[in-house]
Parts: structure tokens; sequence; C-alpha cells
């Protein structure tokens, strides 16, 4: 449990994550890929915070939410891995951030979810990405952030 | 054709649709996978709805064009596989909702599309899943949802 | 080398690319599957045209917007495969459109990729597709596309 380890060695922690209501799943694997579901910056299924990045949120809260998202995905990994361990590389990354009017940095705030899976994993950390923006998300999410992820057989 | 039969049984029908003009295909196999492009609530590739939920449209009518969207996602996995129980798993589902500003009911709008896959497939019709806002669709549409799914050999 | 050739041919060239800074990674493979990050109209990783499709660029614009992010794709598909023609198909092709409030036109902007694709590849470079709109794009991008294209073992 290498990866679980040095999450805890940076200070975080995989949040709880409350089982999806029914009409979807957070993950899907079939053969060595996972498919994870949009998540966004919740604890326990609750979003921990709202807004738009370039207005209530500065970039930096944004990276913080995009990191948090980033756990979610680390914690439905783990319901469907057991083990964090087993996850090969992140194959794509898609990161949809909900900016004010002509908002033009989602890389940036994406990066937050990007510099953990990279800390975590190192270059089988890095993804194919895409970072752009969107009008709105669930509940006034600030981003929302899905992944693909090889896995060991 | 228990699946065909299951959509009949729920007063509701595949739509017929047109060729795409040439520059994209309805579905791509790869594998076991079938990919499927971007689904809007038409029938004979003709929108049938048109507008922004939470304004022009209530949530409930949302529903109804993400069901027929989905309908669509049907019919041409029919035209790939000659018969949708050859549909294995549901493996991603990515739903975009035109909403008005502040939209925050993304999830709720593409279980329209999500309620008919599991009614017609159970746990196998249940997708690892993104539900968003976009700010514009195709055509003015309320709706649009994309799937991956996983087919038999 | 063929692809290469054809691309001299109609005129154009394959953008040189920067590499990227560190926390995502123009492709990934994962077996025959080559995931390509979101891609915009850059030559030598500069973005070449900033605007929104409808107000400050027309369709066409557009469209030639279209065509350098999807020459893009081929550059960094081309950093892959060491040689464009070993792509196999094209599979998925996904474009976003910042257009002006109530475009409707996204498909046409997008066709400015797929022409491309279908010109070089014939059937096999007929993607299943998505085009729709985005809120905002990075640095201002009119259009953002991504791929996943299936290649030669």
């Amino acid at each position: 449990m290498k990866i679980e380890q040095k999450i805890e060695d940076m200070g975080l922690a995989l949040p709880p994550v409350a089982a999806p209501a029914g009409l979807y799943r957070f993950t899907r694997r079939v053969g060595s890929l996972v498919y994870v579901s949009g998540q966004t910056p919740d604890i326990d299924s609750v979003l921990q915070v709202k807004g738009v990045v370039g207005g209530d949120l500065t970039i930096e809260e944004g990276q913080k939410a995009a990191q948090l998202a980033a756990l979610n995905i680390l914690s439905v990994l783990k319901i469907e891995l057991g083990d964090l361990d087993r996850v090969k590389q992140f194959v794509q990354v898609m990161g949809f951030v909900r900016g004010v009017p002509g908002f033009e940095e989602q890389p940036q705030v994406i990066n937050g979810a990007s510099a953990l899976f990279k800390e975590l994993y190192g270059e089988a950390g890095v993804a194919a990405r895409v970072a752009l923006g969107a009008s709105d998300l669930p509940e006034g999410s600030p981003v929302e952030i899905l992944a693909i992820v090889e896995v060991e057989d």
C-alpha cells in the first residue's frame, strides 16, 4: 500500500464516498481499463466548495478543489481495485472548470489534480489531458474531473 | 430480441435515424468496445426539442429529451450490432445539458437516459457517468449524450 | 510516409509542437489505442487564433482553427508513432467550440478537423464524433479537439 502511504505523507486523506443513488456507478471496468465517473470536490459525497473560479474562487482555491476531486478519483479507484498500487498508468484525464466569463486558465486549475497524480505515480501518473471550461457543473461545483486508468490484471 | 421487446413494452420506440452526412459515423467499434457519437433528442435525425432546461424546459422535459437521446443511442447501436441483446455493459455515459445560467441539476436531467439503460439492461446498463453543463449544443438541443458500450464478440 | 506526403500535397504542414510542461502528455498509449490530449490551433505550441465563433470569427475561420487543431493532433501522433501511416482508424473525435451565446453550428466548425482526417485516411479517418459548445477554452482558443485512434501494433 505504497500509494496510500504517500497520500498520508503528503498530509492528505482519501475522502469517504457515499454509494451512488443507483443510476450510475463510480467506476466501470472493461479489460484492464477502469473508467471513473466525473468527480467533484466532495467529502463523503457532499460538495465542499461551490463557486466560479476567477470570481468567487482564486486559481489557487480552484486548484485545491481540483486536488480534492482527484482524491475522490483515488477513493473510488480504491473501492474498485482494493489497492491503489494496482494502477499501472493514468490514460486520460478530462477536467472541466467553471470560470468567470472569459476565463482562460483551465489548465492551471486542473494542474491541482495532475500534480497529485504525478506526485503519487511519477510518470505513470501523467495522462493525456483535456482541460476546458464548462458553463455550469452539478450543484454549482467549480470543477468536475474524470479519468480512465489502466490497471493490473 | 429481448431488449427491443422491453422497449416496446415500455410504450417506447427506437427512432429511425438518417445516415450521417459523411464526416462522422454514428458508431465506431474497436475490439469489443463501441463508441457512440453524441446523440440529441431526434426522430429520423430531426431535433424534436430545443431550448434551455430550467428556462424554456422543465427538468421533466429535459429528462424526456435525455430519454429520446438515449433511444437514439440504442437505434445506432442496433445498426452497428444487429441485435441490442449483444450489448454486454454500458461502460461510460457522458451527458451535457444546456441549462439556464446557474443550473445545477444536470445529473437529474441525464437520469432520463440512465434510467432507460438500467430498465433495459439492469446493472449492466449502469455506467460510469459524467453529467455537466454545456454553454450551447448543436441546433439548440437541450442535451447531448454519448456512450461507450462493451459488446459481445 | 504516404500520409505526410498527402498533407504536403494539400499545401498544409504538420506544426512543430513544444514539449508539454510536465503535468500532462500529448498522447498516452494503452494496447492499440492512443489517447490524444486536447489540441488547440497552435503552431509550435503558441495559440494562433483567439476569439468566439459567430462573433470575432466566422464559421469559416472556426473551421480553419479546427483544421489547425487537427494538424496538431497529427503532429503529436507522429511523435508517438514515428509514422502517421501506422494509424489504423480514428475511433472518437470530440470537438468543443467557443461560440457566441446561442451558437448552434458546432458540427460545421468541427468539420474543419473531420474533413482533414477523412481526406488523409478515407473511411478510416471518419470517427464517432461529438461536437458541442464550451463556455471558455484555454487561452481563449475558439476550439479544442481531442481524439482516440487505433494504431498498428
